[in-house]
This record gives structure tokens, C-alpha cells and sequence, in this order.
């Protein structure tokens, strides 16, 4: 047996040890599991040889879990990731429980696993691994939060409280994986985000429908506000809100000229009954801000018919935002743009923000990376993207702790990480897994 | 003591008697406690002295219960009501239990207590003060239906089926009472409706946002094919939705001029925040039919951050209809106007429609009506309404048997029916109770 397939046979027996992981419904947005979550973790990383474990919640929020390990060389590799999920709902969309890990043809289905418990749970069978077989080949540090999914409001806090402790020579963000094409995926940044709700409140209490003659309405009223925000191309109306959008690097710009959008696997995977918003989807992936409505909610939306006047009107709202964009600018020119627009009633909260960031596709991690995807998939099956298309705390990382960044893992572009059946392919998740560890294994003596 | 104190007095306390009926959460659009109605409706009959009391549901939909009094005169009245009442939801609005009736500070609360239990109740109480004095005026008949609220369905069925055991020289309909200025109205027409949902499906599955930079938004769509239905002024913007639009005649018009409109008192009842839609409200709600979103629902909708682009989206809808619009040739109107602005795959179900259906203000019933209240309330607390601002499904009754019709009762301008807190108060039970009671005496012996 080579030792590739020895490797990979020893990730896949230990993956059903970590289902307990996956059980816990640790959602952060709900407030539930959390303590079990970090208990779990806590007990699991001194299980696998940790010489160091904390829970960190001196600073407030949900803890954040910290493990030090032991290695070989003078290299320190720091891994980020969140133990906290995305609620559960549409509950009857899924086809197996959320919190019950099933395998089904060579996926395995729950809420969280691809988001990012698939990824955590790598990560720890490598150290096992390595653990089993001489030890590891560098230190190697564990940041895991447990808000990440409501926008990771402290962690920025607690790495700044922990900088000396977080020292490393490279970062290896969350997750990553297989894109629409089947290739390999060694990304540098992340969008950022901006999250908002915006409310409209046009009454004290809901109306009979009968005084629509002379009442207002806020569901009508929202519906107002929200289209003056965009053109029916999908164009934000938001003055300045494309201001601080920054042109691509040229080796970045080059990236995305390679990128192949393989827009028909992604129509068939998520049955998208409409054209696509952009003619540029590669380019608007790494470059193009977005906003989306997330949600809407407004009287009554049950079964049947209720003749009612809504009195409030809700709509939730995320940007994603790319360099040098900044969330509580653009959250700022959004009010703005209600005000200018005479619509100074409708209200919005801001609720959570992350800067973008980027870095530069010559770092000698990153080309390390790169190097390794190539050999182990082939060039052609390794693309290099900028950045992500998500969002996440990184950019508090690079610029506390002075390290090159990517984001590599076991996911592929059907994960449905967010929404109902959310699963990873077994087959990434032993090839990603092998990944990592030649990577790690190069990294500790280049 | 006086008659009028004494039956007064009589009706008030019989009240209580009847707070088992304000229990039954009989809502038929979430299909509970009909059978319960049902039964207690079919009891409270006999025990009142009906000469005759059915049940009626060959016809499908929930039963209609149909009761029968003997009288002295030869005249015939006809009552409509109806025994289903609006779901109660948003319950936590409400400051007492929604089916536990509750006294506070001279008003009565209780889901359906206005929209019209409390209406039937005093027509109940009516007939036992009648029964204890001497005998019914007149022979009545009750048709009382359980699908008013999801727009009626089977009704007319019925009336048809059992047109000549509904033969009747006049019908009062299910409620009314005094306006926003504290007169009282009669009123001898009702707008009609047509209620139905709005989807927009554009995915299988929700994406994650990070995808909006090229995948469509259901909320988006929804959005920008609502705002293609009215313009900012509130003008529907569908082409044809006004032709229909019948001008009102003369006795209908010096009627309007003469109404009050007291938009202020209006304004402090519900909390308005916003100005009302129309200059000419008065006119609006006797002649201006409607477009109004009931609710919206789409993707998540709860608290905190779930970063989503939602796969559906929802929309519902009435709209209220003035002589001669006809509720499935606005159905129809609307559709081809989504196709034509490019909406094909925005999908509209109708839901519910009601013609709408006006009588002459010089009808002698109608004016016997408006003596009594001139009688009882002094002119100038009498309204006229050539129709009133809600819907029902009066037409049907008018066609088929061939009688005038009024909307006369116990409510008043901030019952708010529908919505939570619905209320009578306890002085309108007892002065229109007096009303009615005035009125079939009179009736009897013209």
C-alpha cells in the first residue's frame, strides 16, 4: 500500500469518531449548543495531544477555543476555524436530520460539515496521524470561534489581546476546496460584509384591509424603499457606494483571466431558474460588491387569506464588499441614500461587519500552495483565486499577526454550506486531507 | 324604569351568557373549531325558540347553519353573519388571550367579538327579549356561514340551493355600527375583493450570498415585480385595473359629500405614522378600489445574521373592488400585466373573490333605516354609505332573493377587526342593540 492510500485510509476510519462533533447544534444566531460545542472541542484537542488547551471568554461573547501543539521545526503554522454553525431552517427541506451526520452516495449530510466542521475535523485526524507516526513536522495553533456565523464580532478583540501567544509563520484560514470545475482552489483574501436589517413601521397596529383606500402600508412602503436601493440590472443606486472599489493587481487580474466559471454546473446544482445578474461572474466573484436581500417578512404570510394592512415590514439585508470598501461607510451611505430619497422613516440597524482583504499572490506561502495543488492535482486542475467570495475575520489575522493567509480545505462548490442538505463529498475530504498534509510536510523544511 | 333602560339592561345582561360562543377559536383558515361552532350555534338556536334549525353541507366548506323564527307580522327579515373569525396570530400582541373573552375599562376583547360574533350575539339577545315579551315582530331567518373570513367559498351555492326557504322583504347584513366620528352608519352596498399569493422561485435551493455577485435573488425579483404594480403615488399601474370603475350616482354622491371624514381620530386610533394615500379619503373608500400586500415571507426571517440569498419569495394580496370591477377579470389584468413587463416566471394563484354590489339609497327599507337612526342618533349623527369599504358576499344574496340590504350593528371605527386586540365596545352593544330592536319593530307594522 502506498503510503498516500495508507494516509488517506487512516482519515477516512477516523471520520465517524468526530460525528459527535456534527450532533451538536452549536448555532450561534440561536444561542444554542455553544457550551456543549466547546466542552467537545476542549476534550477532543487534549485527546489528540495538545500540550496546551484554553477557552478564552474573558473577553465576552461566545468562548474562543485555543490549542497549542508541538512540532519539529522552527516553523509555527496558526489554523482558523469556527466551531459555531448556521441555523438549521427550512427544517423540512432537509432530507435527513441537520444534526444527525448521514452518509448518502459518498456525501455526508449536516448542518455545519462543510461550514466549517468538515474542515476542523481534517485538520485534527492529520494530527493524529502525525502524532501516530513521529510527531508533527511543525508547532502548530488553533484559533476556534465560535461566532463566526453572526459576523465574529470579538475575535478581532481577543487576537489582538493574545498577539504574542498567536505568533506564527503562516495562516491557514478556515476552509476552502474543489470549485465548479473540479479544481483545486488556493485562495489569498476574502470579501468583506456588511450586514443590515431595515425596517419600515407605518402604523401602530395592523389595519383591515378595507382602509387601503386612505392607509398606508409598510409592506408597500418597504417594497418602495428596497427598489430604489437597485436597478432592474442588478446596479446598487447607493451613491458612492462603488467609490472605494479597487482596480485588480495585475497577477490578480491575471488569476481571474485563468478562472474557470463553469456556469452550468453551478445552474444545475442549485436549479437556478434565472440568468445570471453579471456577464462577468468570475471577475464579479472577486471584484464586484454585492447586496442581497436575505430575507423578507411582513404581516400575514401563513395559509389561506387574512385582509390585513401590515403595520411593520422587514427586510435583512448583507453587502459583500471588496477592497478598499469599508462596512460602516458603505452602511453610512445606504442611510444616506434613504434619507436623500424621502424615505427618512424607513430605519436600518447595522448588524455586523468585516473588512475585505487581499493578499499578494507572490508570497512564498502562497506559491508554496500552489506548487503543492499543482503537483498533487495538476496545474490545470489547480486554480488561484485572489480572493473569496465570502467574508470572515481574516484581515484582524494579517494585520495584527504579519502573516501570509490562505484559505485551502475539503469542500467543492456544491456544499450548500447555509442551506438545507448541507454535505461534503467523502472523496474531498480524503483528498483534501492529503493536501494539507504535504503541504504541512514541505512547508516545515522549504 | 324605561323600556329603552329595561331592555337595555336586559341585553347587557344577558352578555355573559354568550362568552362561551367567543371561545371556539373557529378560524377557517387554519381550519380549527368549526365543528365546535357548529354545535354551540345549532343549541343556542333551539334554546332561543327557533322553529326550525339546520345544518347545512351537502354542498362542501364548512357547514352553514341556517335558523328559522316564527313572528307576527307577515314580513320576512333575513340575517347573514358568520361564525368564522381571522386567525388570531400575531399572539404576542394581544393583552389578553384572544379566545378568553375580556372586560377591560368598558370594552370587550376577544378575536371575532367585532367581525361579527358580538353582532349575532346581540341579534340572539334580541330574539330572547322578544320571546320573553310577547313574540317576534316578524318571521326571521339566520343564514349563518363559517368561511366569511377566507372569502366565502360555498355560499352562494347555498343561497342558491336553498333560494326558496330564503325567501325574505329584507336582510340585514353582518354587522356595521358607528364611524371614526362616533355616528351612525347605514350602509347598503360592499366593495368586492380579490385576494391571491405572489411567488417567485428563481433557485432549487438558497445559496449563500457569497454567490450574489451572479445568482438571482427571489426577494429581488419579488421586489422589483411588486414595484411594477403601483407607482409612488399608490396608482395601481396595471393597464385596464380602473376601466371597470363605475361613477356614482346622484343620491350616492350628495351621500359622500355629507360623509365626515375624520382622518385624525383615524390617525390616533391605529398610530398612523405615515399621510394617507388619497387627498379625497371619503370618496376613496366608497369608490377607489385597492391593491394591498397582506404579508410577505421570504428566506430568513428571524434574528441575528444568516447570510442567505433566498431560493422563494412571497407575496399576498387583496384587492377591494368598486362597481363593476369583476374580481377574475382583475386576476387576469394582473397577470397579463406581469407578462408584459417581463414577470412570466413571477406565478400568481388566486386565492378568494367577491363581486362588489351597491343598492339605491331610495330604497324604502334603506330609508326606514335612515328614520330610525335619525330617531335615535338625531340627524346629524346618522351617516349614510352608498357601500361600505369591506366585502362579503352580499351580491349573491341580492340576486338571488331579490331584497333591499343594509350593514347596520354594534361596532365601531377602532374595533380593529382583524388585527390583535379586536374589541367592541360595550355602550355600541347596547345602543345598537336598541337600534335593531327599534328597527323590526317599526318594519313590522310599515
Amino acid at each position: 500500500m502506498t503510503k498516500e492510500q495508507q494516509f488517506k485510509d487512516y482519515v477516512m476510519d477516523r471520520l465517524p469518531e468526530y460525528y459527535d462533533y456534527l450532533r451538536i447544534p452549536g448555532v450561534s444566531a440561536q444561542g444554542t449548543g455553544i457550551d456543549a460545542t466547546v466542552d467537545w472541542l476542549k476534550n477532543k484537542f487534549a485527546e489528540v495531544g495538545a500540550k496546551k488547551v484554553e477557552v478564552w471568554h474573558e473577553l465576552g461573547g461566545n468562548p474562543v477555543v485555543y490549542a497549542e501543539f508541538a512540532g519539529h521545526s522552527d516553523k509555527t503554522v496558526l489554523f482558523y476555524n469556527h466551531y459555531d454553525v448556521q441555523p438549521p431552517e427550512p427544517l423540512d427541506e432537509w432530507e435527513s436530520e441537520p444534526f444527525e451526520p448521514t452518509e448518502r452516495a459518498g456525501k455526508l449530510y449536516a448542518r455545519g460539515v462543510a461550514d466549517d466542521k468538515g474542515e476542523l475535523i481534517s485538520r485534527l485526524a492529520i494530527i493524529q496521524y502525525y502524532q501516530e507516526n513521529g510527531g508533527l513536522p511543525s508547532k502548530m495553533k488553533f484559533v476556534v470561534e465560535g461566532q463566526e456565523e453572526v459576523g465574529s464580532p470579538t475575535i478581532q478583540d481577543y487576537v489582538h489581546a493574545h498577539k504574542e501567544q498567536l505568533a506564527a509563520d503562516a495562516c491557514i484560514w478556515e476552509g476552502g476546496g474543489k470549485d465548479a470545475n473540479e479544481a483545486f482552489q488556493i485562495t489569498a483574501g476574502l470579501k468583506g460584509v456588511v450586514s443590515f436589517d431595515m425596517t419600515v413601521e407605518t402604523a401602530e397596529k395592523d389595519l383591515h384591509s378595507s382602509t387601503a383606500s386612505y392607509a398606508d402600508n409598510a409592506a408597500w412602503r418597504l417594497v418602495q424603499a428596497l427598489n430604489s436601493l437597485k436597478d432592474a440590472s442588478g446596479q446598487v443606486l447607493v451613491a458612492g457606494f462603488y467609490d472605494d472599489v479597487k482596480p485588480l493587481e495585475a497577477a490578480a487580474q491575471k488569476a481571474v483571466e485563468e478562472m474557470e466559471f463553469n456556469g452550468q454546473a453551478i445552474k444545475e446544482q442549485f436549479g437556478l431558474k434565472r440568468p445570471f445578474v453579471t456577464d462577468k461572474p468570475a471577475y464579479a466573484l472577486i471584484n464586484t460588491p454585492t447586496m442581497t436581500i436575505n430575507g423578507l417578512s411582513s404581516g400575514y404570510e401563513g395559509a389561506g387569506v387574512k385582509t390585513v394592512i401590515p403595520r411593520r415590514a422587514l427586510a435583512k439585508f448583507d453587502c459583500r464588499l471588496v477592497p478598499d470598501q469599508e462596512p460602516r461607510k458603505i452602511f453610512n451611505l445606504i442611510r444616506a441614500h434613504l434619507d436623500q430619497h424621502g424615505f427618512e422613516d424607513v430605519k436600518i440597524t447595522f448588524n455586523i461587519g468585516e473588512p475585505p482583504f487581499r493578499t499578494s499572490l507572490e508570497d512564498p506561502f502562497v506559491k508554496l500552495n500552489i506548487e503543492t495543488a499543482q503537483e498533487i492535482y495538476g496545474a490545470e486542475h489547480t486554480t488561484v483565486i485572489p480572493n473569496s467570495a465570502g467574508s470572515g475575520p481574516a484581515a484582524q489575522f494579517v494585520e495584527e499577526l504579519g502573516v501570509p493567509l490562505v484559505e485551502i480545505g475539503i469542500g467543492y462548490g456544491g456544499n450548500g454550506p447555509h442551506a438545507p442538505n448541507e454535505h461534503i463529498r467523502l472523496q474531498d475530504y480524503r483528498d483534501g486531507s492529503w493536501f494539507l498534509y504535504q503541504l504541512l510536510n514541505k512547508y516545515a523544511v522549504k
